[in-house]
């Protein structure tokens, strides 16, 4: 049971990846499960399937539906809601400065900052001064990372992992895929996720 | 507590209805809540939104997922599943039928049927014979339901129960509205409409 892992693909804009996030990494300690934070964006794989903004939008009653679920959801988590404005909130920046951080030690907890500065406190994360302060609060210098976010290999690694996503069959966030190839879409299959990730791990 | 009541929309080739259907009278029993059953059809509130077929065929990886997603699903549940053929059925018939069924002692345990003949054992739905079957395994006379379901007041009551359905604003099935108004959609909010049925029922 060594390698019981499980990858969490999300786009900082979307609104169930939120609740996805804060609860991941306590649910995966628990069930002896690592996890790897894998942002991707999912702009492109919508525009592959002819829509050019969040199928909330496009789509007003399952829109509707999923402001209300999520506010309900949140309560229910005693997580604090707000919706971002505007929605969906551009991500590119955001995933940009993961990718860089997720080589470090500080990575996941900025993935967690930014969700909570988005749909907790409001704040847009499209803004360089956002992920200056949420840096900041976790003690890691903004100037650098800033610039290694937006070099041409950053934006390179991005697409790669998008691509990938599309790849492996992803077409919404969260989504959840183990080794063995299962993919499990949406917050609410995070606990069954990890359940086959433990059961299907190699020995 | 008199009045916990949850109203169940589903339509018979929905996918994640049969897990819903299957699951929701224990679980209303055990929760005290009372459940009306409420057939209607996506068809044209898909047809409104664009689409002129179930989405899980329009958007292919989406599609992909359901169908693994939906066999875990019923492997965990341990409910026989089998990939109905055509997809979506036609469930005109077997709504007409049911309408008729529900204000009948057989309604609930015919819609319970009709989905296991669907999901389980590979039947065709739109068939008047897999109708006639269903309503001989209950004990009722085929021929004067199927009479019955068939005359204009049957079809108008399943136009109207689909303009309703629309005019709440759903969008999908399995959904789950309570009597303030909350709409919870899909299979995976049961759970939570019944609680939420339970502790907003009117005293």
């Amino acid at each position: 049971m060594a390698d019981a892992i499980l990858d969490f693909w999300f786009d900082f804009a979307s609104t169930y990846s939120y609740p996805a996030a804060l609860r991941i990494r306590p649910l995966a300690r628990e069930a002896g499960v690592a996890v790897r934070f894998r942002p991707f964006l999912l702009g492109p794989i919508f525009k592959s399937q002819g829509w050019d903004t969040s199928p909330f939008n496009l789509y007003p009653a399952k829109g509707r539906h999923m402001w209300r679920d999520l506010e309900r959801l949140c309560a229910d988590l005693s997580l604090p809601f707000r919706r971002p404005e505007p929605f969906p909130q551009n991500s590119l920046l955001a995933a940009r400065v993961a990718l860089v951080g997720l080589d470090e030690p500080w990575g996941e907890e900025f993935c967690v900052a930014v969700f909570r500065a988005e749909f907790a406190d409001g704040r847009r994360i499209d803004d360089p001064g956002t992920m200056a302060e949420i840096l900041g609060g976790l003690k890691v210098a903004a100037a650098p990372v800033l610039a290694a976010a937006q070099a041409d290999e950053s934006k390179a690694r991005l697409r790669a992992q998008t691509e990938e996503a599309q790849r492996r069959g992803l077409f919404g966030a969260p989504t959840f895929s183990t080794a063995d190839g299962e993919l499990f879409w949406g917050n609410d299959r995070l606990e069954r996720a990890l359940l086959w990730a433990k059961q299907h791990a190699r020995a």
